[in-house]
């Protein structure tokens, strides 16, 4: 085990209706006007903005609407945010959405307190020291933003998508109803399985130091989301499914499951956002492609660790069973594999390496070999 | 999954050395003053003390020092601290020790705000609604004390061992460093083992909904100290199984583990604080012969859980076959399994039966019946 501090000041609000108290939440922080961020008009159609809304008026906050953030968040719409959310004096950022909205959200937190770009946090120009409260709704399962301290953002203009940690931008209050992720679509679905598990690999294989604790932990989230994905392509309505779906995601990114581990990295998010950055492919969707091929370029460093895996996870004898199997179950539940399921071919690969040619993690020979996978 | 909230506010501390900030910890809260709590004088002896005082003087804290809490610890101790704590306009309370310091210290910390005696919380005259801040070194893994909000105390006039619960008594920092609780005899060792599993188990097998999700963290927990007690017996050095034992304590009871969860109930703590409370049997000593006894007796109401506990945790297929493992290996590592081996017989149990007349979860008989399977 190494030496840690671990601190999570987020209080999740789970289950059936929670989102009809959300006013109350506000109140306890006597936040009396807040910016409303969402994504597309669905909230409004499904009336999950007229909820929200009432329980805003019920308790006298006044609220400012801010729609229209896109999934791979683009600085540009967050600027405009900015721009608003300091001109109407917003006191609190209200997300209702899923891991976009709420980064966004985040990102307009850190924005209204500062005088330049925003950009520049996301650069390592400058370092957060202060956020307006950010609360949220969180209507889909995947990200982990509703209980952590990132945002990641796409700079449209420089096809840069990088991310901002801080401790002021963890929300106060995250709402978690499961019946509200429902209406995810199939496709969005196993995304999100395929993000979660991400989450979960990246430190499980990575980390110099790894507590066998915190493998358990690791394997319990996976083969959790493996369960209730099937339950959940089967039958959408599940709400048992749904929720343990929901709250496996959660902690997948909450810090619970890198406690006491040492030096990991995040290599399969590295690859992926320049995949999103460049041809906009749903974050998840990339990482299932990305995780098997880099998979098999890296299982000889930590091939213990591949063997544990595949052992607990699938029930598979080696290394290359598990990554196999892991392949198989991406491939069952329609979540892409290949780039070719992009229209993507060989021919971008060189366009790939050019993206990532500023990170220090892998050399372009390296690269090279990885993406050759996903051919 | 049941609605919930969760939020656990503790800021946790792990590693080597921590303890040596402790004064830094009080000054971000601004603390000029604390109480000083611990137990024995081993604290002086083997330097902990030295390094905690260096700490507070090197930061400006002053402390006024309160010695002698015992294991189980009593009322009457507690109303002492809090009569020196009003004297001496207290700021805060550092616990220094284990589960009874720490639990003590809690108590001190709602007393010192109230005006009548402290153990009207316990029997539910009164509501917290205020504290100090509470501060620990837990030198100690078992009770998960120092990430929740309860605190247990036994009322030696009226043989009662009751607890309280309160958002108020989180710690605001913990620091858990696993050199300091190799210090922890062979005996404490194991008797910690058992109170770990028996904050698992509890809602594990009692709860009337029960997530795979929280019964897979349940399961890593158990797995995770079953492992790494067998390590520490062979080498009591091992610092890495030391931390995974230690944070898998904290994990035990912080609430992690019974999120979503529904109705469960504490019934081998109960049972097991009339043995503390009428014998001075050791906890984590009692745990282990209550939890056999207490699982042959329950064991069908819930079989499904029971075969999944013998498979998980033991690769054994039936419930019995389960029990047996987990039976067997509390004789293994030395921890009791029988009344007998605290000198108590046949003839104890209508004073035991007496002691638990109050609590409506048992009726006499079926108390009669678990407390046979301990002899």
């Amino acid at each position: 085990m190494e030496n840690f501090s671990f601190y999570n000041p987020t209080k999740i609000e789970f289950g059936k209706d929670k989102e009809k108290n959300i006013g109350k939440y506000l109140s306890v922080y006597n936040i009396k006007k807040v910016l409303l961020v969402y994504g597309s008009q669905r909230v409004k159609k499904d009336g999950l903005f007229d909820s929200v809304t009432n329980s805003l008026k019920e308790n006298g906050v006044e609220f400012i609407e801010f729609g229209g953030v896109i999934s791979n968040p683009i600085l540009g719409t967050i600027q405009d945010a900015i721009k608003i959310a300091k001109k109407e004096n917003i006191e609190a950022i209200l997300s209702v959405g899923g891991g976009s909205v709420l980064d966004s959200s985040k990102t307009i937190a850190v924005g209204t307190l500062y005088d330049g770009d925003v950009w520049d946090f996301f650069v390592g120009k400058k370092v957060i020291e202060d956020a307006l409260p950010i609360f949220d709704i969180i209507t889909l399962a995947a990200t982990g933003s509703e209980m952590n301290g990132y945002a990641v953002v796409t700079n449209e203009k420089t096809k840069q998508k990088l991310s901002i940690w801080s401790s002021c931008i963890y929300p106060k209050v995250s709402v978690i109803n499961p019946e509200l992720q429902k209406s995810v679509s199939k496709e969005y679905l196993v995304y999100s399985a395929s993000d979660i598990i991400a989450h979960c690999i990246e430190g499980y294989f990575t980390a110099k130091i790894q507590p066998t604790y915190m493998s358990r932990v690791v394997e319990s989230i996976i083969k959790t989301v493996i369960e209730t994905t099937e339950i959940l392509i089967e039958n959408k309505d599940d709400y048992s499914a749904r929720g343990e779906f929901a709250w496996a995601a959660t902690n997948a990114l909450n810090g619970t499951t890198t406690v006491g581990t040492k030096d990991f990295s995040f290599p399969n998010h590295l690859i992926e956002h320049s995949l999103s950055a460049l041809y906009n492919v749903p974050h998840g969707a990339g990482l299932s492609v990305v995780m098997p091929a880099w998979m098999k370029w890296y299982y000889k460093q930590n091939e213990a660790q591949f063997i544990r895996f595949a052992k607990e996870v699938f029930a598979k004898n080696s290394a290359l069973e598990g990554i196999e199997a892991l392949e198989n179950w991406f491939n069952k539940i329609g979540t892409p594999t290949r780039l070719n399921q992009f229209n993507l071919s060989k021919e971008n690969i060189p366009e790939i390496i050019e993206n990532l040619s500023n990170q220090q993690e892998f050399s372009k020979e390296q690269l090279e070999q990885i993406l050759n996978n996903m051919i």
